[in-house]
C-alpha cells in the first residue's frame, strides 16, 4: 500500500521487472496541459537500460503508450495512464535464484514480508519501476514548465572516490547530456568513466552521488509542518532504487557551523525581490521555497548484483554460492539522473498545485 | 494541509508557540494499550526548555493534560488528544521582530505563502510544535514496547567539529541521559559541553548531528515502493527543526565503495534466524526492515536566532538591524534527542500496524 | 482511524461524551479568513442540548475557545483547534450500563471492535462529537460567505408521520429559526412539536427527515468518480448519529421516472447563464455542481434510548433489563439542523478548495 | 484528484469510454491470495454490454489482461493492475454531440469544470468506467471469500412503478441469474422485462432500484465516526452512475417509526452468539457491523440517452436539438447490479484490512 506519491498531483505506479508491463497512473493533472509524447519518451530513454557501454546491456524499448486522460494533446483533468510493456525478460536467467537470498537485494524482506514473491529480475523490487516515474516525472515537467519557469537539472556529482567539488554555479548545465556519464565537467566525466569501466572489467559495482539544482521556483512552495518541502524531497529521493542519504544547502557539512557563518542575510535586490546574500538554506526556509536556488544531494550505494560469486543462503535457512548472471549496471549513477530529476519535478508539481489552497 | 503524519497510526499536531497551547491528535492507535502518563511527560521533560545551562532558559513545564481517547489507563481506539499549554510566552520579546524576516527564520517564506502570519516566538514555524510530536512519540514507544522489543536509542554524535567515531555497538546507551548534552561517551560529552558554552558566550550557535540505533525491529517493516521504510524514517527526521541531512546505513560514505565490499552476505544464526554477517545497509533492504539493527543520522544547522545583531529587511523591503532578544538554544542538539527518538517511533509504530494488512 | 474528514479543508475531531472535552483541528482553512468567535458559538448555540423543551435536559454551554491557527482574528494557514469542555457530564447516571449493551446503540459493536470502551454516554459513539463538527462547519461558512455567496439552509421537513411536503421553493427559510422545531413552516411546526411532545411523554422516541437546500454554488464542485459531490455529501450525512437514507434530487422518487420525464433541459437565460428548465438532478450532474441549487434530504432513525425498559444483554451474555435512565432527546431532529448544514458546508469548503487545482 | 477508492484496499481507475482502454489498479490488496482469472472475467460478463436485448447493444468482450502484481496464480502483496481495451468505439457516432451540452449528463459540468473534454461517448463520466471497478470488486469478492464466508448479492427490485415487496429473507438469490433483469421472483422479473421493453420501443428509459444483502460480515468493521461502515457503503453506491439514493436498514421508512418499534433488542443464541430479535439497523450499529445481515437499497435515475429528440444547448450558448443516436441502455438496473456487488465488495475488503489495527 505503499505505491502511491503524491497529495493532488498523484502517481500510483505498477509493475514487475519480467511482468507483462510496468506503468503509471497519474491523478490531478490539471486540464489543458499539452502532453509532448516525444518529450515522455525522450526522458524514458535517458533512463533506459543498454543506452551505453557503461549501463546494463539488456535492451528495452521502453515504449511508452498513452491509455487515457489525453485527447487530442492536451490532458483532460482526469486520470493519465502510461503504460510501458516489458520486451527483453530473458526470465530464465533468473531461476537459478527464485530460491535465494542474494546478498543486500530485497529477495529476504520481501519473501519474510509477503510470503510469496515474483523473483524475476527482482520482480516489484526491481528498479526497472523507475521507468514509470520517470515517465510520470515527464508529464510533471511539461507542467512546471507550462506555469513557470522551473529549471531542474541533476548530474553526477560524485562516482567512487572522484568527487566532482566544483560549485554548481560554476557548471555548465548543458555539457550533462554531452557525456555517458552525465557529470557536466568534461574531465571528470572522462575519469569517472574509465572508473566504471574499471570496475566493469572487476566485475564488481560502484557507487557515487547524484546532485541536483532546481531554479526557478516560486516562494512558497511546501507544506509544514511534516510536508516541509525538504522533508518531500529527502522522502522522494530516498525512496530511489540504492540511495543511502540525502542532504541540501549546507547538508551534512552545516553541521559543523557556527550560526553567524551558517545565517543567509536577506537584501532586496533591484528589481525589488527578496533575495539572501549567501544560500546555505538551499532555497527553503521553514519547509517552504524562498526563491533562491534548491541544491541538494543523494548518495547511491554501489549496485547490488555482482558478476562474481557470493556466498549466501536459500529460503531453507542452507549456505549456497550466488553466482554473477544477468545482466546489470556497473554504476547506477548515470541513469539515475534522469530518476532524480522525475521524482524532483513530482513533489514540485504536488506542491505548486497545493499551493492555490494557501490563502483566501 | 501538512500538519498529519502516518497512514495508520496518524498525528495531527496543533498550536503556536505564543499561542494558547499546543497539542497532538492521534488516531489509529489501537485499543488496549495501557498510557503510563509518567513515561509521556518524562519523555517532555528530556524536550522541555530549560532544563540545562546549555539550553534556552524559555521556562515551560510542558504538562500534558490527556482530552480523550483513553478510559481507565488504556487507549479505547478512539482518537487520543494531548494538549500542553504555553505557559513563559513572553510575547512582547518578540513585538520588535513583528515586521522583520529574521536571516534563515521562516518568518519571509511564511509571509509569502500566507500572507497573515503569527510572528510571536516564530509561530507555528518554532520548534515549540515539536514538543506534541514528543508526546505523540511517547505513545508510540509504548505501543513498540508493548507488542515486541523495540528500542529506540538516539544521542548526540557531533557538535561543530567534534565527531564521535566510535562505532554505535561499543558505545554504553545508559550513559546517554547521564550528561546534558546526550551523549554516551563521557569525554566527548564534556568536550561537547565546553564548546557549546563557549559558543554560548560568543552569542552565537552551533550545529551538529544526532545518531539513532533502533534494535529489536521485527523483519518486514516498510512499504514499497515510496514508502520505504529509510524513505519515512528519512521524511519524519527531515521534518524536524532544523534538519539539513539525512544518512542510513553506510549512508554517503557508501557511495565511496565497491559493492563486494557493501554487500551485506546473509547466514543463519544458531537459533535458525536469517543475519546478516556485516549490516552496511542499515537494517533495512528494498525499503524493508530485515531485523538487523537500523540506524541513521540526522544532520542540525546551527539554530538560527543568534545573540548579535545582524543585517535583514522587513516587510517593506527595507535594510533593518535584528538584534538578539529573546531565549534561545545555542545548540539544539540535547533536546533533539528524544524528537529524533519521537518521531522514528512514530514511524515504526504506523509501519508496525500497516504490516498487519500484507499477507492474506 | 476514521476521525477525519476533507482531503483539503480537513477535520479530526477527537473527545467521548463523558471526558474531559470534545474538540476539532481543522488543517487546511486557508490564510486570510475573518474568523468571528461569536458566529461559531452561535451556531454552537443552535446544536446544545439543553435549548428547548423538546431536546434533552443536558446542560452544556458548549462554549468553544480557539487554542491556535488564529492570529489577530484572520486564519494563518496553520492548523485551527477548537476546545470544548464537558461540563455537565454525570457519569454516574451510566454505571449501570458499564456492561450493558443497549438495543440500538454502538455498546455491543464498540465492545467486539476495540475490547474496550469508555460507556460513559456512549463515550465517543455519542452525538456529541458533533458539536466539534458544528463548529468547525462554522469555520467553513465563513470561508463559503467570503468566496461567494453559497447559502446552506437545512431544515425539518418530516417528523415521524408528518411531513412537510411544500417545495422548497415555496418555503421562507428566514422561518426556520422561528420556532424550536426548525420546520419553516409554523403550522407544521407546531403539530411537529406537539407530536414530540405526545411522544416524550411517551418515554419513546420518533425519527424524521431533514432537508437541506444550497444555493449559490458555483459550477464545478466535486470530483469524479468517487468523489462525487453527491457521494461525498451522502458520506458527510450517513456519518451523522441515527442517519438511515440520503438522496438528492429526485431521490428514490425518480427512480419511477421515464427519462424524458426526469432529463433537465438546458437553456441559456437573459444574463447568458447557463440554466437547466428542470431540477431533478438536484445540481448536481456527473458528480460535479451545476450552479443550479442543490437540495437533499437525510433520514433519521429514531434515538435508541428510551426512557422505557427494555430487554437486552449484559457482556456475558445474560439476558437484563435495560431501563430509560439519563437525560436524551425525544427526537433529534431540531438539532440535526446545524450538524446537517455544518457537514454540508465542510463538504462544499474542501471541494471549493479542491476545484483550484482543475486547470493549468 | 477523485478516481481512487479505499484505504488500505485501494483501487485506482482510469479510463475513458471511447479511449484507448479503461483499467484499475490496487493497492493494498494481501499477499498469498488465489486469483482466479475466471471469475473476474465472469463477473465482468455480468456487466458487459450487450449481453441481453433489454441492454446497450455496443459490443464490447471486455476481456481483461492482469499487467502485474500476479505471480503463479496468487497475489504477491505489491500492485495489481488490470487492463481492458476499448473494442467497439464508434466514435464518429459521437461527433455531433462534440459540442453540445446533452440534458442530464455531464457535457456541461465537466467542460465549465475542466475546459478541455473527450467529448467521445460521454468519455470519463461514461459508466463504462464501472467496468474496471467490476474487475477490481472481483478481486476484492476473492478476499472475501478467502478469509470468511462474506456473500454479497445485488437484484433489482424496482424497475419504475415495478416494486418487488417480498423481504429479502423470502426470495431465492439463486434465480437472480436466472433472468436477465436479475430480479430472484420470476414472475416479477418477467413483468419488469415487459416494461423495459415498452419503455425501449417507446425510445425512452427508466429508472429503478438495486437491494442488496450482505450475509457473513463478521463484526468489527466500518470505523467511527466519519468513516462509518453504512457511510462508505453510501458514498460507494452513490459514486455509481446514475444513483440518486442510499438507504440502509430501516431506512426512510424508519424516520417514520417509534423508538420503541425500531430498537432491536439482544439475545444470545444458542451458539452463544450476540443476536439480535429484529434488525432495523440494517446489521450496523455506530457505523460498524454487528453481525447480522447487512441490507440497503440504492435508487437509480432513467438513463439520460434518449433515442427522442430534446432541446439543448451548445457550448456557446444556443438552443440545438440533441437527436437520439449512439446505443444506450433502456434501463441501467440489470448491468448495475454486479456494479453495486462490486462497489460493496471493495468496502468491505477495505474496512476487513483495517480492522487488523483495531486492537493491540
Amino acid at each position: 500500500m505503499g505505491n502511491s506519491y503524491g497529495k493532488i498531483f498523484k502517481i500510483s505506479t505498477f509493475g514487475e521487472s519480467h511482468g507483462a508491463a510496468i506503468g503509471v497512473v497519474i491523478d490531478g493533472c490539471p486540464a489543458g496541459l499539452e502532453i509532448d509524447l516525444n518529450f515522455i519518451q525522450s526522458e524514458l530513454d535517458r533512463r533506459k537500460p543498454g543506452q551505453s557501454r557503461i549501463t546494463t546491456q539488456r535492451r528495452e524499448a521502453d515504449e511508452v503508450e498513452i491509455l487515457s486522460g489525453i485527447f487530442e494533446g492536451k490532458s483532460t483533468g482526469t486520470p493519465i495512464a502510461l503504460l510501458i510493456r516489458n520486451a527483453d525478460a530473458r526470465s530464465k536467467d533468473y531461476g537459478h535464484i527464485a530460491d535465494v537470498f542474494r546478498p543486500s537485494h530485497a529477495d529476504y524482506t520481501y519473501t519474510a514480508k509477503y510470503g510469496h514473491r515474483d523473483y524475476r529480475g527482482g520482480g516489484r523490487s526491481s528498479a526497472r519501476e523507475t521507468a514509470a516515474r520517470v515517465a510520470a516525472g515527464a508529464v510533471a515537467k511539461l507542467l512546471l514548465k507550462a506555469v513557470g519557469n522551473i529549471q531542474i537539472n541533476a548530474y553526477v556529482s560524485q562516482v567512487g572516490d572522484l568527487q566532482l567539488t566544483t560549485p554548481y554555479q560554476q557548471l555548465d548545465f548543458s555539457q550533462i547530456e554531452s557525456n555517458i556519464v552525465r557529470c557536466p565537467d568534461p574531465q571528470m566525466a572522462e575519469a569517472m568513466i574509465q572508473l566504471i569501466d574499471s570496475v566493469r572489467l572487476d566485475r564488481d559495482t560502484i557507487g557515487g552521488v547524484v546532485s541536483c539544482v532546481i531554479s526557478g521556483t516560486p516562494v512558497g512552495l511546501g507544506e509544514p509542518v511534516f510536508d516541509r518541502l525538504h522533508a518531500e524531497l529527502g522522502k522522494a529521493m530516498l525512496s530511489i532504487n540504492a540511495v543511502k542519504g540525502f542532504e541540501y544547502g549546507s547538508g551534512f557539512e552545516g553541521a559543523k557551523w557556527r550560526g553567524s557563518q551558517h545565517n543567509d542575510g536577506f537584501y532586496t535586490d533591484k528589481a525589488g525581490a527578496v533575495r539572501t546574500q549567501t544560500n546555505f538554506s538551499g532555497g527553503i526556509q521553514g519547509g517552504i521555497s524562498n526563491g533562491e536556488d534548491i541544491y541538494f544531494k543523494v548518495a547511491f550505494k554501489p549496485v547490488a548484483t555482482l558478476m562474481q560469486d557470493q556466498t549466501s543462503i536459500n529460503a531453507d535457512g542452507q549456505a549456497v554460492t550466488v553466482s554473477g548472471k544477468g545482466r546489470h549496471d556497473p554504476c547506477v549513477l548515470p541513469r539515475a539522473v534522469p530518476i532524480v530529476e522525475a521524482m524532483a519535478a513530482l513533489v514540485l508539481a504536488d506542491f505548486y498545485l497545493r499551493r492555490r489552497a494557501d490563502k483566501l
